[in-house]
């Protein structure tokens, strides 16, 4: 399948180009003022082709609670999910799908799905949701959610004696299920990755890590974690570690150019340092930070240190959506507050290169994906600059990323396939996941959790805060 | 006219009752599970019914700037505006349409437009703007942006010597435009009303603020004007009063219950106090706050000190949109870091009453508007919860308020007259609205500002940047 869209403005240095870009098979073959046309012609006229969006974190199966959980730090808000998490494939598979089709109309055409797993259908899991992003054409980074702590395990002690009950699980058990799903699922050539990825140092022990460094170097992976979200987990590092996790990761081997950090809310310089020299990425879900009260990621010293940055939606139980266009504008409109020097604030055309080529880097694919380029991936998005909420015609990357587009995600491709047609899903029926996922569900309101009041005096006592 | 929408969700106490809503006029008058139908019947079934919000605070012409202003600070940002601000008449009222569409279809009955006037046709940009809210339907609260201080006596001077020249137009000159102006325009019971409202202490003389606190007292006015929004102009208020600016406008006669403040990011606490005692109002602009680098309104603080608090958009050059949800929604979540403690955090019911009866109180209209009870104005906005972006069915103001809904508003009626009908505003052609914009706007990036470049030197200089 060969096409070309003409006539469709691109963003070149401080300005914008109107051209052909023409594509064959998976791949953009030229780009120029005007070319003989190839395959289909789609008209590009008065729209703003770019380079697809990496939504770099997020948690599918989190859809079943978004709106639900009320404003709590992470910890509680935590166990709030642990007490009505799915247990069930049919929810996996209608999570994934609503994750997909929200990624791909707000310009994403990557996603980073840290999938919780079923107890005892891990595999099945899995394949439920590669099965989704595989019928809605989304590039997949399946990253299956794995810890050997239990949750109890990730607030700090203070002095309190905290107890902590076994994981229901052994460490090599959980090995062999991301194995096994790497041996069936890992298809980078057809769009399909599986990552290690293991929750985060708070429910996670060394063998844990050590082991997915392991599988992650013997097949080629990437390795994806959370990372110091909370002021409560840089205080369990200090009681578990006796030190930064960052530094702790660096020497199990977890830090290298294939790994991605979710949140990096409470680093230190040093810390900073360390995701330099290992080439990490940091994930930034500016949305999901503000909502659980994590904090301000310090993104501008990141940019600063010449880490990578891209964005995250994070999980739709903490954002409480996975509009992409929202978690940039908000991932980078936040750090203004940050530096009093504006001259060190993220532009939108700065924003739309993190989004994209920030996230390629962060999955090792800056090479393939990431920016509009002869011999690059046709990874793209096309968006219509004649709705309301993009008028009247100014600067169209300033409008996109600094204003609130309304559906105006036109046409997309992965692999250059068309995703994304005429403002339309092509590859599921939207209306029909809308009546699945009505009929599943019931209004609620104010519902009490368990766990969350289980381990509320401790939180409040550990923290500090008024009992 | 008469209508009954039947079998909606409101909120009630903790939870939500399904409920008959009965309107007759422009007033509610039976809510109760089952109402013998009167007049139109609306079918309310799996939807909500809120109170309108109101849009506190924004600048219609703005829109014609959206997404072209790069991220630099407000006294640098609002040279750059003044270099483009569009100066005719059409321009004003399409960009008053436009700015009453995107309010109507994201959550607002009302808007507060602080409205910039051309030199020379003060009168006419006001009637402009009047006949564009009364063509669309929306409850409008049109608060002339006047000054009688120059641009560049906005900047603090620092011991460098500024030099501002004289302002166009005399005080009383400005103060006789907005009593004519309130003559012909001012008709609350039309849902039309005329505010007195300052610029704000960086380019109003105390004069013109006692002349419009004479108005506002001899004509029952409204007051409205932007306080220390930037850390600048809490310099500048030192410099020229000696003193928190907030103490000098009590002084000044200007706060009372009628009064509401946009911004407020850089108070004092004995500042939250005066604005307590006198009842002021507290418009909070978080994400034109965030985008302009202005800082974190102390809202929490503003709210336990029992200030009433709503939200306002700010002008589509420094937000860049118009969507009330949106900054409703940022608006409450960005508090969650700025305490430790999740106790003070503002629920989403919370935002609800902020950004309705909050919004109400600002303009003393507490008792005939914001909430849904029998004998108030049916100012109300219907809805639909089916959406993708709101599902799979939770809470539905927690996904309302903390998720990314997506062209929800069903119907909505201000006065009991229905303004949106099956997502299509009545009262104007959108379709062609977005014509006229599209025609008179040209694409355009990093063009040079004149004004911006004129004053940077200095402002660099007084803020304590590198040169």
């Amino acid at each position: 399948m060969s096409f070309t869209i003409q006539q469709v403005m691109i963003p070149v240095d401080r300005g914008y180009a109107t051209v052909d870009v023409q594509i064959t098979g998976q791949t953009i073959t030229a780009i120029a003022p005007h070319l003989e046309p190839l395959g289909t012609v789609i008209n590009g006229q008065d729209q703003l082709l770019l380079p697809g969006f990496v939504n770099a974190h997020t948690h599918s199966s989190e859809m079943w609670q978004r709106g639900s959980i009320p404003p709590v730090p992470l910890e509680l808000w935590i166990a709030e999910l642990y007490d009505f998490t799915p247990l069930d494939l049919e929810r996996v598979y209608l999570s994934a799908l609503g994750t997909a089709v929200e990624t791909l109309l707000t310009g994403g055409t990557s996603v980073v799905d840290h999938l919780t797993l079923i107890p005892g259908q891990e595999f099945e899991t899995i394949a439920t949701a590669v099965k989704a992003y595989q019928e809605v054409g989304i590039r997949a980074f399946v990253a299956p959610l794995i810890q050997d702590e239990s949750l109890s395990a990730s607030l700090p002690d203070g002095g309190l004696g905290k107890q902590s009950e076994a994981y229901f699980r052994s460490t090599q058990a959980t090995l062999d299920i991301i194995e096994a799903a790497v041996k069936e699922f890992h298809h980078p050539e057809t769009g399909v990755q599986i990552l290690t990825s293991p929750t985060g140092m708070q429910m996670c022990s060394d063998d844990l890590f050590k082991g997915c460094v392991e599988l992650s170097d013997r097949y080629g992976l990437c390795r994806h974690t959370h990372l110091l979200e909370t002021k409560a987990q840089a205080m369990l590092a200090q009681e578990k570690y006796g030190r930064s996790a960052v530094a702790h990761l660096q020497d199990l081997g977890f830090l290298n150019e294939r790994t991605s950090l979710a949140h990096c809310v409470w680093l230190t310089d040093a810390d900073i340092e360390i995701l330099a020299a290992t080439k990490s990425t940091v994930v930034h879900n500016a949305l999901s930070n503000l909502r659980l009260g994590s904090g301000i990621a310090p993104v501008l010293k990141y940019l600063a240190a010449g880490v990578n940055v891209t964005f995250g939606c994070d999980g739709s139980a903490s954002n409480d959506s996975q509009d992409l266009l929202e978690a940039v504008k908000m991932g980078s409109i936040l750090h203004c507050v940050t530096d009093v020097d504006y001259k060190h604030w993220i532009t939108p055309r700065k924003s739309v290169e993190m989004a994209s080529l920030g996230g390629a880097t962060g999955l090792n694919l800056q090479d393939q994906l990431g920016s509009i380029e002869v011999g690059k991936q046709a990874d793209l998005m096309l968006y219509n600059l004649s709705d309301l909420s993009l008028l009247p015609k100014t600067d169209p990357i300033g409008l996109l990323i600094l204003g609130r587009p309304n559906q105006v995600v036109n046409q997309a491709w992965v692999q250059g396939k068309q995703v994304v047609a005429d403002g339309q899903i092509t590859g599921i029926d939207v209306d029909n996941l809308k009546k699945e996922l009505f009929a599943k569900s019931e209004w609620a309101s104010d519902r009490p959790s368990p766990m969350r009041e289980k381990m509320e005096p401790h939180y409040r006592q550990v923290m500090n805060l008024p009992v």
